[in-house]
């Protein structure tokens, strides 16, 4: 079978935490100090959890670019002097401008699963003292049998033993809980929300091609008169397609019904993972109230009102 | 109508390029200096296409922490010594990984599309000194009318603009053309390249939410025996079955078929964008061969050869 069904690093395999140090890290970085104080039980999801810090920046800055590019392609677009070019650059604005909003939900939606992890990082955390306890008890027990085995110490000891044991016990079952649904919860709500800037992009793409589909590219000849640009309503149109098709958006449910034989973990699904689906907002096109032209503006301009393709030229 | 049908911001309405020092930007910075660089007619397109570059590299980003994630979560998962948690960390590190992948894919075809804008850019950039040219010629015959109103000089600058006249008109309509045609194989580009990025993404996450619901989260008491792990199978199937699923999926064609009234475009469409859709790529889930367990070693840790749950804390 050539493919992968792991993509853990063979050098590591099974040697658990101590081979952190194998990893080639310069010994006195920030990052490394930093990491040494976390308990060694910790260590590795405390820099998971920060490498998604990193992945929620890069799609927030993925997001905010977008939405920058889409008021530069329309102000550009507005530039040229070209009606139509003018006209669709503005709409595939509008939309890219969308595209960009769903990046900055997903980034937001991956914070909230960051979080989640925090919880088993926690108690991974709170539960390095119980085993550390033990082992120390454990360690003296060996240590002052070899030396003094008639010590009395030994059943003071014992008995120290027998308590972190169970202490440690209830410890382990509880890291056992929490790692187990915090894990499921976080990357559940991960997926979630992948799949709904997924599905979301598409629809926007979708609308955007149809947009793109109405500038007509033909070649013009030099001194042929400027074509009249016909698809004003049209453009106009697709983006209210775009936006209903935004509104009547529903995250699959079908997904978190449990199709393998784990039926338990269904309800536990449903309920953990409302938040990153959060209801449709409005969507949406809508935060661009404001800073646009009016639509009673707009209707002047496409119906030539003041500038044409030439007009543009003559006054350069 | 509260919903926005233009991007464009207000104070900029039909000002045209004079308003870039609008902006409020600092006159000295290193950014405006080079922008001051590029011909007026091309300064925009030019800062657009940097900002695409932010974009890129942004996407870039994300697909490499993601990558970075993936395998973190899998060392992770080993580390707990829970066997399932480690089975479904790493399988779900796997589908993880190629979302980074695709991610990267994505910022590809994004860089592609940019080069696209550039032609644009760099048709604007040679067209601005035919304008310069003709403006100049039209300046000095209405200098030189007011002035010397019966220099021979008028009748050659007169004949030198209709000639620069005739060269601009030819300057204009190559512009209008390259503008047309570019800026839509351009944005083409991204929208199929995002379509493409999202629909392999939502393969990818729906067959992380079922790995996921492999994992049995019902809570476990203190001093419960290790409940066995039976899902490897099951897991590992999941993984062929996105594979598969990847495997099968293409574009679908017929969002390129015009829509609108623009049959024209129709053509130049399929021609011009048959590059980001490229061949469907053996995709997924192979980059990971070499670098992992190969299939014969997991079999042996999924049937619990050599550790359990339990069995890992005893050694701490």
């Amino acid at each position: 079978m050539n493919r992968a069904l792991s993509i853990r690093s063979k050098s590591n395999s099974r040697s658990g935490p101590s081979s952190s140090s194998s990893h080639g890290r310069k010994a006195f970085s920030l990052a490394s100090l930093r990491g040494t104080v976390q308990p060694e039980l910790s260590k590795r999801l405390y820099r998971l959890i920060k490498s998604e810090n990193n992945l929620i920046a890069a799609h927030e800055a993925a997001g905010k670019e977008r939405v920058s590019i889409a008021t530069q392609l329309s102000e550009w677009g507005e530039q040229t002097g070209d009606e139509a070019i003018s006209d669709i650059s503005d709409k595939v604005g509008v939309v890219l401008s969308e595209m960009g909003e769903q990046e900055d939900s997903y980034a937001h939606a991956l914070d909230e699963s960051r979080g989640v992890l925090k919880a088993i990082r926690n108690t991974e955390k709170s539960v390095q003292p119980s085993r550390d306890g033990k082992a120390k008890i454990a360690d003296e027990i060996a240590k002052l049998k070899s030396k003094e085995p008639e010590s009395t110490r030994l059943v003071v000891l014992e008995q120290e033993l027998v308590r972190a044991e169970a202490e440690n016990l209830v410890a382990e079952a509880q890291l056992t809980n929490v790692t187990r649904q915090k894990l499921k919860e976080a990357y559940t709500a991960e997926f979630l929300a992948t799949i709904e800037r997924a599905e979301k992009q598409v629809i926007l793409a979708k609308h955007g091609l149809r947009l793109l589909q109405l500038l007509d590219d033909t070649p013009v000849v030099p001194g042929d008169s400027a074509r009249q640009y016909v698809h004003g309503n049209q453009a106009r149109q697709i983006l209210n397609d775009a936006e209903d098709d935004l509104k009547d958006w529903r995250l699959d449910t079908g997904l978190l019904e449990g199709r393998g034989q784990q039926q338990d973990g269904g309800e536990h699904f449903v309920s953990t993972n409302t938040s990153p689906v959060r209801s449709p907002k409005t969507p949406a096109l809508q935060h661009h109230n404001g800073n646009g032209v009016t639509g009673h503006e707009r209707e002047a301009t496409e119906n030539g009102g003041g500038r044409s393709a030439t007009g543009k030229e003559v006054e350069v």
